[in-house]
């Protein structure tokens, strides 16, 4: 009965996903509602989640020896405008700071939506030889961009992000480094995250404002629909040149840098959730869940419960990041529909009879399978399940993705792909945007890259029939 | 000659104090000016400094039970208004956004100058019973102020900091709960920071717009002025009751909520080159330095000296925070001058002398002592001389504050006082805001603080004569 009456709060993921999202999002406190419109707050539950991708991304940078820095917040309007493509594809969803310390500003200040423009401008002023290059910098900071839809993690007008920019000698090795970050981006999503990733190359289209070329992950949710997970950009000269970032190359003469940027968000938040998330509600992989696993006492009021849940606590306090439930104010039963609801990959119920046994259960997350270990191989049998769950987790991911991955050759096949299975659609493209145009008018979803592994399905354009140049991947998004 | 070509170009330390520290920030490459004024960009050398306090603090935290959050950034106007105090403090010196995604917003957005007002909205909603008591959150993010001066790390308008917010179900435990917070702050101003700290209470005039009381760590930097390190707010029910932060208490009864702010910033940053610093340049104590130790290698075209380069950072890389220096467009003269003016603790020199003899030098960038060590040792005698580096840093400033650390029993005592050697005056005070504005007036110091250490230096306030309440610090300030 109290399993049913909380679940009860949430929506059936099948009848009505985006509620389901919404309702994960607030029943497991991992974010709320502000009084600013498409600003939320994320509590610790979520932002738990959000320092373990840091942690383990920041790691990663460091090793390609990117260090991190901090630039200003606020950009002067000139400063902006620099870059053509790159105003135009940003100032329609800035915020402007135009009042400071009680006086109108002179010249009015954009909210960093991203910082291309202000990396450049110091990038001019601190190089000067080849020998400084590369500069390999990145920032953890927040930037706000005013969309007008919004959702949790998935789409705020402030999110956090890094936003990693560098600058290097010649063409080559910035776009290496542009693809090592797109590595670093499939690493994390797919091992920290337990989410598989498409890899590719955005179309002229879909490429950010201002890049010579965009590459991107591109992960999928439960309902067949993508997500963008992280992209990595080859700027090449485009901003070094209306931003003066020269420097002597090796032969003495001036030369315009080669620039790169890339970056990963919150969003990835919202990406585990709907990536893995059921009916019992969310469902964190080991590796970035806050609480790895969380000990349920029975009967907790019989002599000795609680202090052997306190002593395997404490055993398990420095392996693992655990959790033990003693609230004496909720039943056993409300206290695992809770945990479950907040994904937590393993319970660890111990009572009276397993006490005697020496004995503890464990049970799993993502399969419900319970076994019973003995406390003394309790350390073993939780790494072992831990790193199962981990691994049956982005197997699971991955089997849905392989069958909601379709073939097209013509537009209502593509279509009807589309409605019936919802997922990546796979098809040949001439390259012209015309028919990626026609293609997401038609069908809803736009390009969603030129996967690197490309395949040859047939001679021909999906769209228009003329000869193709390349497969390309389509798909309704987040 | 080299050596006075480069020191050259930095003003000498005790001929223009403000100048040496702008000349140290910008060759030591920590920060730069940027195209918005009194917003910097914060380089690598100085961000790993930050990186470094906070990954000391936030363990500090975490032990304590604080958990991170995210606050939005922006704060509509009305939820500013809300404490009359607080909107006094700070309206004057916000930001406001004022247009977002191409149209007049209907009410205009504050960028966020501290959190209360928003942090206390959250809590309102989420706080129903005793049982949820206490919250802990903090979050680690950047605030603006619009600073009429501005100087690096010092005072600018925007900065890094963390802010934490907590609320608690008794005033007891609110208030020992701000005193904790003082003490991690004055744990990683002594300890990692290497500066002595005076703890004390800030004044009515002084203290935080919208707390109860205010309480500091209060650091002396190289000239004698004082720089306030950290504050702990204690804020009573200020803000629970205007924002409705109500709870069901042990009894059943609705009680408004006690609570608790407190922050520290990149400020620290500037404490550290000021407490610290000398003609040479920067001096970092070694816990917090970005490079511990940096090998310069002698002769270093000779062969086999690279190689014992390499091998010796390789062997060092996983105990310390190492660099070599293997720059071939540099002297050694030069590279001993930049690695001095970058406050580095150690330097190891070697070169084919020392390889013949399976030895390498080591200095001290505190006390320019040399040490012969053999290679074999290498480890031991880098872990020592870290260590007393750090505590003789510490030894110093302390030693320097209880220099500068005079006693005054009258007005014209302490303003001779602070001419003479400018520092902490300490002094009885009678407890009236008059006198404490007629002090400030007359020598230019405000309070720093009333120090918990008590003492009974006469029996009448230092301004008006009549009786004392409580020994005072006064000491001008950056």
């Amino acid at each position: 009965m109290e399993k049913k009456e909380f679940v009860k709060e949430i929506t059936d993921i099948d009848k009505n996903f985006p509620q389901w999202y919404t309702d994960i999002v607030l029943k497991a406190e991992l974010a709320d509602y502000t009084d600013v419109k498409g600003f939320i707050a994320i509590r610790p539950y979520g932002y738990e989640i959000w320092e373990n991708i840091q942690k383990y991304v920041d790691e990663k940078f460091k090793k390609h020896g990117v260090k991190n820095i901090s630039m200003p917040i606020l950009i002067p309007e000139k400063l902006l405008n620099k870059e053509k493509q790159h105003v135009e594809g940003f100032a329609p969803e800035v915020a402007w700071v135009t009042i400071g310390g009680g006086e109108e500003l002179e010249e009015r200040l954009c909210v960093r939506p991203t910082s291309e423009t202000i990396f450049s401008t110091m990038y001019s002023k601190w190089l000067n030889s080849w020998r400084d290059l590369p500069f390999l910098y990145n920032q953890w900071c927040n930037v706000l961009r005013w969309e007008k839809e919004t959702r949790p993690f998935l789409r705020s007008r402030e999110f956090l992000w890094q936003e990693g920019h560098t600058i290097h000698e010649t063409e080559k090795e910035a776009k290496d480094f542009t693809l090592d970050m797109l590595d670093v981006y499939a690493d994390v999503v797919e091992n920290l995250l337990a989410i598989p990733v498409l890899k590719g190359k955005k179309t002229e289209k879909e490429k950010f404002a201002g890049a010579e070329s965009t590459y991107t992950i591109e992960t999928l949710m439960h309902d067949g629909r993508a997500l963008q997970g992280g992209t990595s950009h080859y700027l090449g000269q485009n901003f070094t040149k209306p931003f003066d970032i020269k420097f002597q190359n090796r032969k003495g003469e001036q030369e315009y840098a080669y620039q790169t940027s890339w970056g990963i968000s919150t969003r990835l938040i919202g990406a585990v959730i709907m990536a893995h998330g059921d009916n019992r509600g969310l469902k964190l992989p080991p590796l970035v869940a806050p609480i790895q696993a969380v000990i349920v006492p029975i009967a907790q009021q019989k002599e000795g419960v609680l202090d052997e849940a306190y002593k395997l606590k404490n055993r398990l306090n420095e392996r693992i990041r655990i959790k033990l439930d003693d609230r004496d104010n909720y039943s056993v039963g409300y206290k695992f529909n809770e945990w479950e609801m907040k994904g937590v990959p393993i319970r660890i119920e111990i009572g009276p009879k397993d006490i005697e046994k020496r004995e503890a259960i464990l049970v799993r997350r993502d399969t419900s399978e319970k076994i019973q270990v003995k406390l003394e191989d309790i350390e073993t049998k939780i790494d072992e399940m831990l790193k199962n769950i981990q691994v049956n987790m982005f197997n699971i991911c991955k089997k849905r993705m392989e069958e909601k991955t379709t073939i097209a050759t013509n537009i209502e096949e593509l279509k009807k792909n589309l409605e019936e299975n919802q997922g990546f659609v796979k098809s040949m493209w001439c390259g012209n945007q015309e028919c990626e145009d026609k293609v997401k008018e038609i069908t809803g979803a736009p390009s969603r890259c030129i996967p690197f592994e490309q395949e040859h399905l047939s001679d021909v354009c999906v769209c228009c029939g003329r000869p193709a140049k390349t497969m390309i991947v389509w798909g309704r998004q987040y």
